[in-house]
């Protein structure tokens, strides 16, 4: 599938990429060298510096601050993996296949890389000052965006409506406020950053926190479906979790039936306002219609 | 004692203007709000506000765009509290007399309490943006610095040679590194973007760094000194606590008449080297003398 032979260049691109921003493993601190390290070279899709790349070459940007975002906003995720793994929250020991931070570095480092991974990350932003002729008030703003999606109203504020509510039924507002903040926040950071840096007007701004938003709910609830209709060897991870961690989905809320809808929906929905805004950028249409069709 | 009255006074006010700052307590993430404002609002010297506060004025700062960064500072110090005092850290129950946050609030929303009061920082620090014509560079470079400052080269990294030597004895050279960077780094931070953003060049930036650093070592050289000289009334928390947990300090390595000496010579060259910055702050200096001769 040509879409998905895409996705692996790109994430190779973004895997060199990172590679420029992450610490080198010598000096007193090497141990939490070594753990950030770990964490962000474990994988996964890159799908956050993909996308925002992507929009960011929608609205015409062609420069370079936009890869120390792209490298920071990896990162963030990667912290967020990090303390979701932890004893005290998801107590998960194995993560794509490879024991979690905690398990590899202890406790304690897994704590001390996350929050470093979280700081880093701004730093790693703020590095975006010495291109040739910075922006500066674009790239001040597109740290503050990144801080707050990723904050307490965002990313952060939902993680903390999921862990209270962890092993509870969870009514259908607060899950939606969880896939939109916990999932969500993120990928509109990821887009709006692209945005911003590429050009964008506040109207457009506007418009790409829009489709971010119906792009990171017909991605999480995909996501459920996939729990209860895949199988664990294409799925990379075992099926039939939520169910068996008493986990509140919108599958178990309201169906596969009406899960596909949804996702169907938000993603027409998604594309619809895409497709409002100038230029085109092809590839920003197929990633966002494979994330949505994808099967892993 | 009048710098006693100068630093309550102070006090005050940053309380006041941390207060603007804080999350208002609604809301489905209600709980991290409140985990949040508790444990800012657990108190402390608010040093570092206060420290910045005073170097922007010395060279001559006067707007507000100094104000979210002071917020913001505080921040990220009480956010390496929580996670210091966590089970799989320091394990404190207590600080300044009252239960610590994973303590009151449980050690998952510990965790994330501390991850959040270090991304709000940046949120905050970014609301500098918001005053009437900004100087979006230097807002930003101060954002990166306060990045710098609290991240793997900076805090947190001290943090994690502290804790991976834990229980062990800590030759010179390391301590000196844990110094400089658990402590040492914030003040720099706290300092520099103070002169930053009151308008410092390069050269007086620098000089500022190094001030802070001699601020630093002072100022955690008399913290060894207090455990082992002063009275747990004076000093509100246990005395003799270093010798007990088996840790290295200034004072277990050198003995008490180095580390005084240490102490002296540290605060002179503070003193000497910002008698060569055009300008005086008497504030400041008499903060500095303070902050090195205090017995609490």
């Amino acid at each position: 599938m040509e879409t998905r032979e895409y996705m692996a260049r790109r994430k190779a691109e973004v895997d060199v990429l990172l590679e420029r921003y992450l610490p080198r493993e010598e000096g007193f601190q090497k141990t939490i060298f070594e753990a950030m390290n770990y964490s962000v070279r474990a994988g996964g899709k890159r799908l956050r510096p993909i996308l925002m790349w992507e929009t960011y070459r929608l609205f015409g940007g062609s420069g370079r601050e936009i890869e120390p975002f792209m490298a920071a906003i990896e990162m963030i995720h990667t912290s967020s993996l990090i303390h979701d793994d932890l004893p005290c929250m998801d107590n998960d020991e194995l993560r794509r296949g490879k024991p979690t931070t905690w398990v590899k570095y202890g406790y304690d480092m897994a704590v001390l890389a996350g929050d470093a991974l979280l700081i880093y990350a701004v730093e790693t932003a703020s590095k975006a000052l010495s291109v040739e002729t910075p922006d500066s008030a674009r790239i001040a703003r597109a740290i503050g965006l990144l801080a707050e999606k990723t904050g307490i109203y965002g990313m952060i504020g939902g993680q903390v409506v999921d862990v209270e509510l962890t092993g509870q039924p969870i009514p259908g507002e607060k899950l939606d406020f969880i896939y939109r903040l916990k999932t969500g926040a993120l990928l509109e950071a990821s887009m709006m950053i692209g945005a911003l840096l590429g050009g964008a007007d506040e109207e457009q701004l506007n418009i790409v926190e829009q489709i971010a938003a119906e792009v990171g709910l017909a991605f999480q609830i995909q996501d459920d479906i996939l729990d209860v209709t895949s199988t664990a060897g294409k799925l990379g991870k075992p099926v039939l979790s939520d169910e068996k961690n008493h986990k509140t989905t919108y599958v178990t809320l309201e169906g596969v039936e009406a899960a596909r809808r949804a996702v169907e929906d938000h993603s027409a929905r998604a594309l619809e306002e895409l497709s409002q805004l100038p230029g085109r950028n092809p590839e920003l249409e197929a990633l966002i219609r494979f994330l949505i069709a994808r099967e892993n």
